[in-house]
């Protein structure tokens, strides 16, 4: 506790202190924002008395220690506040305010939206309405580790607006989190004119009280009033609180004070940034007794068991479903590593995540149809040390997309499953079918993608997506497929396997999933013309083992034949495109072409153009 | 009319005969899916009233002609209650009961979820929680083209729980759609177990009531019921009205009646399957007077206004970001085409839509920070006739990739802009930078995917997605760009424009948007070491101009460089690289390989590998 000086002071005596720290919070965001001639300091100025109470009051932690597990967490969900919880940091004492000057500089980590670069980050913020998600999981994340820790979400009004923020009102309260407490910060003006529910607090009462949460109304620059909110957040006991704050935009500036059209606009250096600072600078009260703020708490706990798994009990031949595998993979990992956690979106039925639950329950959170908070959940769990599993069909992933893409940019640690990919789901439909999720995925350079075509296969790459840090993506099928591997075999991410090659190969087929047997088939109808191929599972489609494949085209001739159940473009075919380009080798890709349609699976994967007669009428050239 | 028969009769005297149709639905319901061996009858048996009630006395269309304009409209939210619908159709008489039992088969358009294949369908269903969303827009749309026609949604209880239907919730009352009634089925069963507010009806009615909406709770399988709130609802001005109707999940067969376990399984033929018909038979109740439907609304109305836009005003050398061109084409289209429409996300003055908000108030829809309802609207105003154009961050659409993938599946007529697309929005850091877009959009085998350089190609690329039939995207950037293209110059889609060419070209470069300019700069600097290079402005980036690619490529010695402002997969590198595959060629890549940081622009753009100088070595192999 270097960075605090003083005698500890009852809350009520620490208003005038808080006050002027809140001045000084809105002269920093102010003027570091000016010198980087981009910014939000409007929407830092509405938030500035709740961000000092919260920093200097409420919150315990240990700011030199971040990574410590019992420190309060705070999440800047509204992220273009960034200035504002930097220039807390100044305030407390662990970056200067000349590093605050460095703002949305190229050689600086204090970015224009708050990322992990910073080790007080959590997730990246700056795609509003995700924080309370994340909250949700760093919330669920003190239950798992038995802290004490309280996590507080700083939302902005216009951002309540996101869907996603109600998912997280309705999950927070079905968990009960009462050590979660959100705090709107109600400035009624968005980016282009006045929010949806402009200030219009008994709005905003209404619906969180009816998602159940306790729900505490005040004046946001009323020190007193959000010191009592916080008292009382932190009594209330059996659901999440939240502070609806009723605050002008541009506080203490008079001339931007509640104005529109100051939304995302640094103050220009000279005449306008003088007057601001001169003002605010007028609202610093005699300097009060310094305060203290509360100790972090400090428990000792024991590290979490981390074990290997045995081998997986499957026989060669066996016919599992891979999403079952996982289902199998994942409650195996529970069993040997306290740290992993599975999340369902009411599908742990069909996803097999069902299996997981039965086995441990405190480490399962359903949170029903629901992807952006399955998936914000797991974010939030993720940054705390958890390694969450979030499964639904691939389908639906993608409407968690840009949380994914939230997660990327953050670098977390959570592992995603997606079932039921591909046309061969059969008579759902294509609704039901995930034709674009590689794409999703592979887009982001630093998700491993994984897709494995049996039992034994799923079940080592959930282990090594588990150790691998950061994000990972595991795509599994609906159908039964045989079990090809032993179960010694090992699956290193960035691998794939040759299961079939001859001397005479005329050309690599390569698929992954369900499209591995179809391979597996053309070969053999191949051979039986005397007509040789390579045959690879590519079951890491992120990285993909370039060396492997450009080995194997030119032992082919450079004929190269990808097969997916997938939409052609941002798949395995393109995956395989780009890695053996440097050889000047090209893909010829069998994939699916237009929008499908109901079918049994084996209809749909023939008429898309996926089946072993596609693929040997490819290798022939017919 | 010629499918009813019979004469009008009261509501109250109607139920006995609503009674026996929703039996009729049932045992159809049952039927189909067991005769298809899969689907979801017990979530049709709990909605069968609310149906009869909707389609056999509350809503007036004329189901020969889908097409009429003033037919009241039914959105089937809870997609996998498809047979239930379908079995209203054969009640109708619009299809057959022997239709019925093509239920999921390859051949049959009645699909595993509602589809627009048929013409009674506006919108594909079935990813949960998106119907609401249509509904808004589908409403807005009678306000449009001022018809009296009524919306009915029916959503299932478990998608409630999706973020997407809170957008709906809130954007609905702040529009004040009274024309907008929905249903909820709360059978309390969700797939995996009970949902997260199980048969809470009080929790439903809170939660609806604080979001403006008039609610009525009644049992919805008691049709004096039913049929009275749907009078509630005409009645009720100024607001959308929510009936929660308390339904019992298989409600008719009392072995499912409430079960777990029955999500998604059809009864078994035989023995199972005839104890339920024979149970479902045994309640048709003494065939009362027949009943006849409300007639369709007759209405006429002049044509909606197309034109064509004359050139736009721009001068060569000009400096105009693409997304004010953006906003300048969507404005000066509306003047001349009445079915234009935009709809923001709280930026419309980022993304420059608000100038299309001055001067057409009444066709600008805001949905505020809420971009899954923004394109949900937009798809329900697109299946009535309008040409809507939802704009935002391009980073921010990824919230709707869900939405996007489902407009694909229905092949919906929306035109989707997304601003601010890559590194070069400089500071404000990678939260608002889309690098994986044109992967979201190129994965849709059928969305046009659009990126122009300049504003005269913008300006005219506008125009061509209004007329491109289906689904459309366009992605603009934040910077300022030199207009390079003269007022008359056309942009087909599908094409490309050869900027620089000459007999001596070493390789083809291959940019689009911000790294055309890079491109000509790059040619600039080569030709003064005598190095010629062939540039090529990818506008149209899906589809390609796959026949001028390889011409290209073969004029180059198959030399091909392209350079993105996104990341290497899924982007303008991966479409060339498919396009000239079929002549041997490869594509060197230059594209954003990892989480990039916040800068300027100029920064972000040279050091993630983007500008003239990494062209240059590109292309001189250094």
């Amino acid at each position: 506790m270097t960075c605090t000086k003083g005698v500890f002071v009852p809350a009520s005596s620490r208003v005038p202190a808080l006050q002027n720290i809140a001045t000084r919070l809105r002269i920093d965001s102010v003027r570091c924002t000016s010198e980087a001639g981009s910014g939000h300091p409007t929407t830092c100025c509405s938030a500035a008395e709740l961000v000092a109470a919260l920093f200097f009051s409420e919150m315990r932690y240990d700011p030199r220690h971040p990574e410590n597990p019992d420190n309060d967490r705070f999440v800047l969900s509204k992220g273009h506040g960034a200035p504002l919880l930097y220039s807390a940091w100044a305030e407390v004492g662990i970056i200067s305010r000349d590093d605050l000057l460095t703002l949305r500089r190229f050689d600086s980590d204090l970015e224009g939206h708050p990322t992990p670069r910073l080790p007080w980050v959590d997730v990246a913020t700056g795609s509003l309405g995700q924080g309370l998600c994340a909250g949700v999981g760093i919330a669920l994340n003190a239950r798992r580790i038995a802290s004490e820790y309280r996590t507080y979400v700083l939302l902005g009004d216009g951002e309540t607006a996101e869907g996603s923020v109600w998912e997280a009102a309705n999950v927070a309260s079905s968990f009960a989190l009462d050590s979660l407490c959100a705090i709107i910060d109600v400035n009624g003006l968005g980016q282009s004119r006045a929010t949806q529910l402009d200030h219009d607090i008994d709005a905003y009462v209404a619906r969180w009280r009816a998602a159940s949460w306790h729900v505490v109304a005040i004046d946001g620059h009323d020190l007193t009033q959000v010191l009592s909110a916080l008292d009382e957040a932190r009594a209330a006991k059996g659901r999440p609180t939240m502070i609806v704050a009723k605050t002008i935009k541009g506080k203490g500036i008079s001339f931007v004070e509640g104005k529109q059209g100051w939304h995302g606009k640094a103050l220009k250096k000279g005449k306008e940034l003088d007057t601001a600072i001169a003002e605010l600078e007028s609202q610093i009260v005699n300097e009060p007794e310094p305060i203290v703020r509360p100790a972090p708490r400090v428990v000792s706990r024991a590290p979490a068991r981390r074990g290997t798994l045995p081998p997986p009990a499957y026989a060669l031949g066996d016919s599992v479903a891979t999403r079952e595998a996982f289902g199998t993979a994942i409650a195996r990992l529970g069993a040997v590593d306290d740290r992993v956690v599975a999340l369902d979106g009411d599908v742990g039925n069909s996803t097999f995540s069902e299996k997981f639950e039965h086995q441990f329950p405190d480490r399962f959170y359903e949170c029903f149809i629901a992807e952006q908070v399955m998936v914000g959940t797991a974010m939030g769990l993720a940054a705390r040390g958890a390694i969450p599993f979030p499964s639904t069909f691939a389908a639906f992933l993608s409407r968690a997309a840009d949380f994914i893409r939230m997660a990327a940019i953050s670098n977390l640690n959570i592992k995603m499953a997606g079932s039921h990919a591909g046309v061969s789901i059969g008579e759902d439909g294509p609704s039901q079918m995930a034709l674009e999720d590689l794409a999703m995925m592979r887009a982001q350079p630093n998700i491993a993608v994984l897709y494995p075509c049996d039992a034994v296969s799923t079940d080592r790459l959930v282990e090594a997506m588990a150790s691998h840090p950061g994000p990972a993506y595991m795509r599994t099928s609906r159908p039964k497929t045989p079990v090809i591997y032993g179960p010694e075999e090992t699956f290193p991410i960035g691998g794939l396997k040759v299961l079939r090659h001859s001397p005479s190969d005329q050309a690599t087929v390569i698929g992954a999933g369900i499209t591995v047997v179809e391979a597996l088939r053309a070969h053999d109808e191949l051979a039986a013309k005397n007509v040789h191929i390579r045959v690879i599972d590519l079951y890491s489609v992120q990285p993909v083992d370039a060396a492997a494949l450009l080995r194997s085209a030119r032992d082919t001739n450079g004929r190269v034949i990808t097969v997916e159940d997938h939409y052609a473009a941002g798949g395995i075919g393109d995956a395989v495109a780009a890695a053996i380009a440097a050889g000047g080798f090209t893909v010829q890709r069998l994939a699916v072409r237009e929008i499908p349609r109901s079918g049994t699976p084996e209809q749909l994967i023939d008429h898309y153009g996926l089946s072993s007669r596609h693929i040997v009428a490819a290798v022939l050239g017919v």
